[in-house]
């Protein structure tokens, strides 16, 4: 355990107490393995219900990176490849793991973290009139994470836009939605739920950093875009024995509006730091109106923060500054923002 | 959850007690992620004096499928295979995913779940005694199950002799510990953890089956074996952001000789239902030691027991007969046992 | 060069001379690359005409392994494998190529190299019948010799049998034609290339062992079968860059039926072969009607043998014989299958 | 066969008429398959005497693609990426064939094609600076081309900083000689063969764009760089049944410098073209010394061009205009130089 302020990420505390409340209450009860189970199906029933897509097929997934390979590869052939931001966490930072699938990562210019609906068109354009295309990898989807990985938001317009464009041009949208609780409960974002479901052909629900031990929900909001899914997430070697314990935190997370309850509570700390951050003058990396936030500090002095404050240095800037990544989460408590502001 | 007495298999309730309880105490620390905390740190400390390995490289994965796949795929390269029993998890009950890694699975006969030295001995000279061998595929490494699929065990004698066959060939001896704890704490059984980790190149300790909420410890004893395995982890979409989860288990598990005391207790609860079954005259299908049991029921009564009992058809014998598995576990309490032999 | 007598393989020569003048005529022609031109246009054509399949779908690939490789990965999802008889040259002398592309080879009993529909039929109904199918390799494909590795030929009624087995059962068939020519041409068969093409969903015509320099020509009757296959044979780095060389090849040999009257040059050399062996009462390995021979000899006469012919060591009989493979071809000399007998 | 001049690229013609009397002459000859004849063996021996690297492995494959995927394969583990500039073949016109094999192209800023010894360092620096490299694609090797893409070259001190930047680095330096004949042959480069042998772990030289009919070899020139290279080659659906016939073309490139002497011819044949062009002041794309000219027209002047000329449109640039590529190649005569020069 860290004896510091934790603000590197999202993921540092075990898991909502109602999850392990609901934990211990089960743990005698015997359970059928891999999903297969009553809770599982409960709670992809409560989360159909607040997609407002009736017919989706949802399966439950254990991390983020594991979602998008599974996924991926499910969705497009060997022969395609994926469109995403060069920034994208599966361009980056998941060890090739869609490459190690057979995929090519196929990337696009990054507004801030966002893929603009014109790069799209403007690839697509460039891709189709090379003479030598059929010699090059066909994206076959648009990966998008919302929030980003900065933080920022895609408006329901940028969305829809977005799902215009690969729609019209043969493209599945899939949503990385590892932080998709704290984007729907931004302050001012016109996105919902519904909305993803609607405009996007997969996305998932992020679990692990919105309160769950681990997990993540993969939505298909309309049937048959998938086939043998289940067999496919065992062959990525991604099947929990105990799938019910993944059913069980989307139960208790869909329940009573928890899931947004918690993200708003981690929205209000983030803004409660922003804020703060501002009125000390230090200068912002990226504008989000997220959970993660971004700021710029000379490296002597973030080298004194990072003793007392778990942090990310997110990237180094010129002139020896350090951009440093702050995140809160649903666990976050209002005296370690004003701890943290503190020290800044 | 199920209404049914619980023989499905041994992966049927939450957790140990022990391992609740220290979630709960650590529920409000913050840790950071992907198993590079001191808690992980310990666990595995404590696994390097349980196996007597004092240098080795131990990482924790979530469950055994992954593991398979992603200790071969670290040990191999790309163009060589894995020999195993032609009954083993990873040729019949993996959805492939070794070959998704692009090995091949090179069969050898199973003798009640075992492999035999011989055999592969055997296999090796066929194999450089053919003139075209290097068009086949090349084995890299021997993959054996201990328990095995039909809950049998090596003798140390056996394993001993698998050791020196695959080192005097450049093969890595691998070990599929999905239900160790089962197998050490068997009536009678020679081989012990220090036994295991002195003979193979790589094992795993199972904590899915034994107690464990999820997770797998893969032991190499000799360090060198594997490179960057951390990254390959990742890369297999097999790294758990709350690793430090796992390290708690295990922890947990290694303190006291948990692992070992649960396991005994799995096999005192199978050697009941045993000796009952036998006292039934009821057929067994395997003779195992461990806390998989066989037995052999015609195919009504099959159904009659399965509206009461949580189990498995392993196999489809002639005359009508089914082959059924049930497994105990460490939860498993002798009144369900009793139950179940009641109904037998 | 060898000064052997060549009974190795049917590729121990360069190519027809018809070809080779061929080439010779065309070789201060310029040409576009990629199989793209009007040469490979005419060649598909003249095979959709023997294949009486007007509407099939042709491309040129480079050798066996590579075609077989390319159209499996192209017909079946990632997660699918493919059913062979063991013996399958897919399943052992590939060098795991089918396994590097991510799909398992499931194995069917060999019965002189054939598969039988009704193993097919069981493997399907024990497939589906286990409760864990799921997470088992699904077979999406079943893929046969023509003639077998053992040089054996299916009949009309057991390659009807087949088909109807596989689209019963939503299986793609695939004939591997590496000899097919030789098959055809067998004395006695009463199977077609017209049969060939209604009866499987791909298949491929043989070059490099049947006439040509390289090059085999995979056909899909019904078109529809596969997607972006040119882009599939570049990925799979089997593009031939002078790609109208392969269509030049095909071109000549389905012209004026040479194809098929060199198949049937050899088919006499095997016949004359036979029944030269018999007469000298040297036991049989196979009972093969094509080009392919099997005899069995004891190990000395073998070694004896192969100082003067380049044979094969097919299989290590028990007696210390050896099953040994000759191979006529339609290079294959009259007094080279005198001189060998005289050998013997 | 094309009615065009043709400039499309150099591979639009059979071979060099001393492989094809080569082959002729051996037409009657046997072989034994796969490359184990003699006549491979002297064509690696010749080779490795102009490479002045006695210890040299080497091999023979058919095109580049396949060259460049199963080296890469072969020499880095599947969990490094490759480093190669943005431009480069692998990363553009190889259909994704070396994601297919799980590798990763990390890509570098193009410097007229080339990649500089500086961005390299710069980009490990980074690298090895972010404290998340471990869940990032570790570069294992640097590719590049030589010629480029844009026909450029390094010269001998850009080579051997690249070199000594990757060995400083631990990381493979490979080369992909598809044109390294025209290379070699430039007017003014002072990089000889032996430089390249010297100074990369491993390239190829190229065959198919230099007058062979297909074919390249690829050169480890210090042994022990790759293992079980032709199971490898097999396991790619790479291997050649008549490999002879790739000895023989080398055999013959590689006797009494036939592989320079056409390569220089080419080079005059593009030093006539760009000399010409300029002459007629049109603008020059790239400023190539080799058998690669790049020229800018007007849309409408191209169009008209590609109705005499087979060429390929390499970029479309702003104001309408088109970067035209025009290949000189072995095969090119003067008076098509002159021609192609009447019509501009």
């Amino acid at each position: 355990m860290s004896s510091k302020l934790p603000f590197a990420s999202d993921y540092m505390h075990l898991c909502h107490p109602a999850i392990l409340e609901r934990m211990a209450a089960t743990a005698d009860t015997s359970n059928i393995g891999y999903g297969c189970d009553a809770i599982c199906a409960r709670a992809k029933e409560k989360i159909r219900q607040a997609c407002r897509a009736p017919e989706a097929e949802i399966h439950f997934l254990i991390g983020g990176t594991q979602t998008n390979v599974v996924a991926i590869d499910a969705m497009i052939p060997p022969y395609q490849g994926v469109l995403a931001a060069e920034t994208a966490h599966i361009n980056v930072h998941e060890s090739g793991a869609v490459e190690s699938s057979g995929h090519k990562v196929l990337t696009l210019p990054s507004h801030d973290g966002k893929v603009w609906a014109s790069d799209v068109e403007h690839f697509l354009a460039a891709f189709y009139a090379d003479e030598t295309w059929e010699h090059m990898v066909e994206p076959g989807m648009l990966y998008i994470t919302h929030p980003t990985e900065l933080g920022t938001l895609y408006t329901l317009e940028e969305l829809t836009r977005l799902s215009e464009v690969c729609h019209d041009n043969h493209l599945w949208l899939y949503l990385d939605g590892a932080r998709l609780g704290y984007g729907l409960a931004a302050t001012g974002t016109d996105v919902t739920l519904a909305d993803v479901a609607r405009l996007c052909d997969a996305f998932y629900i992020g679990g692990t950093k919105v309160g769950a031990l681990m997990g993540e929900a993969v939505v298909f909001p309309r049937p048959g875009v998938v086939k043998r899914f289940f067999t496919q997430i065992k062959r990525h070697n991604s099947l929990l024995a105990k799938g019910w314990t993944l059913g069980l935190q989307f139960d208790t997370l869909f329940t009573d509006n928890l899931y947004f309850d918690i993200s708003r509570h981690a929205i209000r700390m983030a803004e409660r730091l922003k804020d703060g951050v501002r009125g000390k003058g230090i200068e912002l990396y990226a504008d989000s109106p997220t959970n993660q936030q971004f700021i710029i500090l000379p490296e002597a002095k973030a080298a004194a923060l990072a003793e007392k404050v778990d942090c990310e240095v997110w990237a180094r800037l010129d002139g020896g500054r350090l951009a440093i990544r702050l995140v809160t989460s649903w666990h976050t408590r209002e005296e370690e923002v004003d701890q943290l502001l503190a020290l800044l």
